[in-house]
């Protein structure tokens, strides 16, 4: 470990709201299942909300099910400094996934006024809503909300009970009818910072606590299906056969292959999903569908590995005496990280005598949807394991007391006159 | 279609009982559901039994749920030549499968008594109880039954519902408590046929109605469960990962070549079944089972072959930082067709001018229980598109007409004095 000079911020105030908040929702020892507009996640915000007044910010839950707690500014027509993540969960999820990211934003700016600190901008510490998407399948919804993103029909999309988000929302107080009139306006946000955990194994293998993330990259996701014949495993000659897995196989190998050619380059490709039908020991595979994750900073190399997959699945198919049929569920464009917001966070970093490695966001996070609207800058603290999405997600307190560090002394080097916006 | 001289079995009457009986336990246009031991499969046993008597047989259902017509031979002491097949058929099967060896050998049979032909030995029809498996998830019942083996607990095997099998055995008005007074003694059975569809495209693409089966081979079953670690698909590098569904990918796409090197050779090999875990599109999967099924006529080959996929296990493990762990579920050996019985339907088939492709049998069928008391024979009938175990299952009536008259002129050669038993 890098000895680094003294943290301002209260490390203990930040371990125990952590701690506490983990409690709601708790699932076996390490746990949290708090779903989006539950019970359990309006526990989570009222206690967020008595902290975020204890700090003297003032509140609101806005129609999104955003939860707002605001320090005003000395001139309040300034573009606002948004900081924030979410505190929803993964149905098997962690305590540290968007919590840290709420709880180090409102343990940043606490700390700002404790300094005596006035910001020059408004600042908004901010949980949005339903960032993970578990419960109505579509994520980044409060992010989205506030920026004007919201596709048509998605309060009428259902969860498992068959309640739809319009439900779920007026359950929780929120009136979509007010959705139009709280969009944020055009230029009302001037810069968004989010501290999150990495929910990968780089920081770790760089024996480093705290990471500056450079952009998040875009996914394009594919749902590939290729079709052949069926026959008994036992009397189609293998001369004759039409094996869907065989080829979808041939398929995933190759890919796979392909993404790793450059060792380097941030290319990340996974297929995660896959069935078979029928899905039998004795029968000659007739189709199988698989996913396919490609992720890549640079537009022009992804594009470049999607071509190779599309002449892969003409090879292959042709090959095997197979056909197949693709659909394109996703296809996002990367978006990079402002280089004045990753200066300030950089020379946050070198004040405390902090390594800052650069690394990129393979997940989305409530970042993507604000990258619309405004700059963004994201920290990352480092994960035990690179696990995430699960009860054993683990980063330590003095990590994320790092992290929280680097983005108050960001905070406070963005809401001066010299560098703020 | 090649010149054959005319037959002697009685075509119409054939085609008519297959008609017949396809009505019992019909499912959508073409298909049937005749499931043993239930009220559908009592029905065509009835039909059937109508027939047998009708022919002169005299029948009888064993304790097995087999129901067996008997024709006396001048010397009863002999060993019986078996005829037969089953009736039950798969739940959403086609109404070939099983259906033409009883009725094709009812109908070798009465023709046999129409000619005035007197066998030397007692020749008996059957319709085996359960070949299929598909209730009690274990085929080959009736068969196994009187000859011997049966496991423990198989009485105690329950289908969906719950219904034991002794509980549907004895709604079938079958008694469990008589099985060892029920099989044959050893050497009571000489031989053993049955005539089938092939279930295999290889007929089909040899332009043959009919061929000679050599043996069936014995299958291998293996279970194979991959497991790597899970991670983010957006966040783990290509050079930190351990995907169980690349490895496995590459496991089964040099399987395939594995077995595809000798294309002369009837060895084949499947993956047929597959399942990821935790299966979702961005995550990496941390763990896939899947299924081998390994087939030929010649053990050492295919235990070369076993073997040269341990070793790729070993490799593509150790390669991607993979475990895996293996379960053997079946391991049976190739049992061959005796050459006096080929010999016969070979020269049965030279009387009526038809060309005799042999081929292995992939499928199990009755005749692998009987292998082990007795010598046995089969003849294939060629199966549209290889296409079984679907209501689309089709063999045309001129040749199953064709597999009968080849049928009937072995047990002519058989039961006279010159050739028989």
């Amino acid at each position: 470990m890098q000895t680094t000079t003294g943290k301002i911020i209260n490390q203990l105030r930040l371990d125990d709201r952590i701690e506490q908040l983990s409690r709601i929702g708790r699932i076996v020892e390490t746990g949290v299942c708090r779903l989006a507009l539950t019970p359990e996640d309006m526990e989570g915000i009222i206690q967020v909300r008595l902290w975020m007044e204890e700090a003297g910010l003032v509140t609101r839950l806005d129609p999104f099910g955003n939860l707002i707690g605001r320090l005003e500014g000395t001139d309040s027509s300034l573009p606002i400094l948004m900081i924030g993540s979410h505190i929803d969960s993964q149905p098997y999820g962690g305590r540290y996934d968007g919590a840290i990211g709420v709880l180090g934003a409102l343990e940043a700016v606490q700390c700002l006024m404790e300094q005596g600190i006035r910001p020059r901008m408004p600042i908004e510490v901010i949980a949005f809503c339903d960032e993970e998407g578990s419960r109505f399948n579509k994520g980044l919804f409060g992010s989205r909300g506030i920026t004007g993103q919201l596709e048509e029909g998605e309060l009428e999309r259902e969860d498992k009970n068959g309640v739809t988000r319009r439900e779920a929302l007026q359950a929780f107080g929120c009136a979509p009818e007010q959705f139009a009139e709280a969009i944020y306006p055009a230029g009302s946000i001037g810069s968004y910072l989010e501290l999150h955990i990495e929910q990968g194994p780089v920081l770790e293998s760089l024996d480093a606590p705290v990471g500056l993330v450079t952009g998040i990259s875009g996914p394009l996701w594919l749902t590939v299906t290729m079709k052949g014949v069926a026959g008994h495993a036992g009397s189609v000659p293998m001369g004759m056969r039409h094996d869907a897995l065989v080829g979808s196989a041939k398929v995933i190998a190759a890919f796979d292959d392909m993404v790793r050619e450059e060792p380097e380059a941030p290319t990340v490709g996974t297929v995660g999903s896959l069935s078979v039908f029928p899905d039998s020991r004795n029968i000659i595979p007739e189709q199988v569908s698989f996913t396919v994750d490609l992720r890549d900073m640079e537009m022009e190399r992804r594009n470049r590995l999607e071509g190779r997959l599309m002449s892969l699945l003409d090879d292959v198919s042709s090959q095997y005496g197979l056909t197949y049929s693709l659909t394109e569920d996703t296809n996002s464009e990367p978006r990079y990280c402002a280089e004045r917001i990753k200066n300030a966070i950089r020379s946050s970093a070198e004040e405390i005598g902090l390594p800052l490695p650069e690394l990129m966001s393979g997940p989305f996070h409530d970042a993507l949807a604000l990258s619309y609207v405004c700059d963004y800058g994201m920290i990352f603290v480092r994960s035990k394991d690179g696990i995430s999405h699960h009860p054993s997600e683990y980063s330590s307190p003095e990590d994320i007391a790092l992290g929280t560090e680097v983005l108050y002394r960001t905070i406070r080097q963005m809401c001066s006159p010299e560098v703020g916006e």
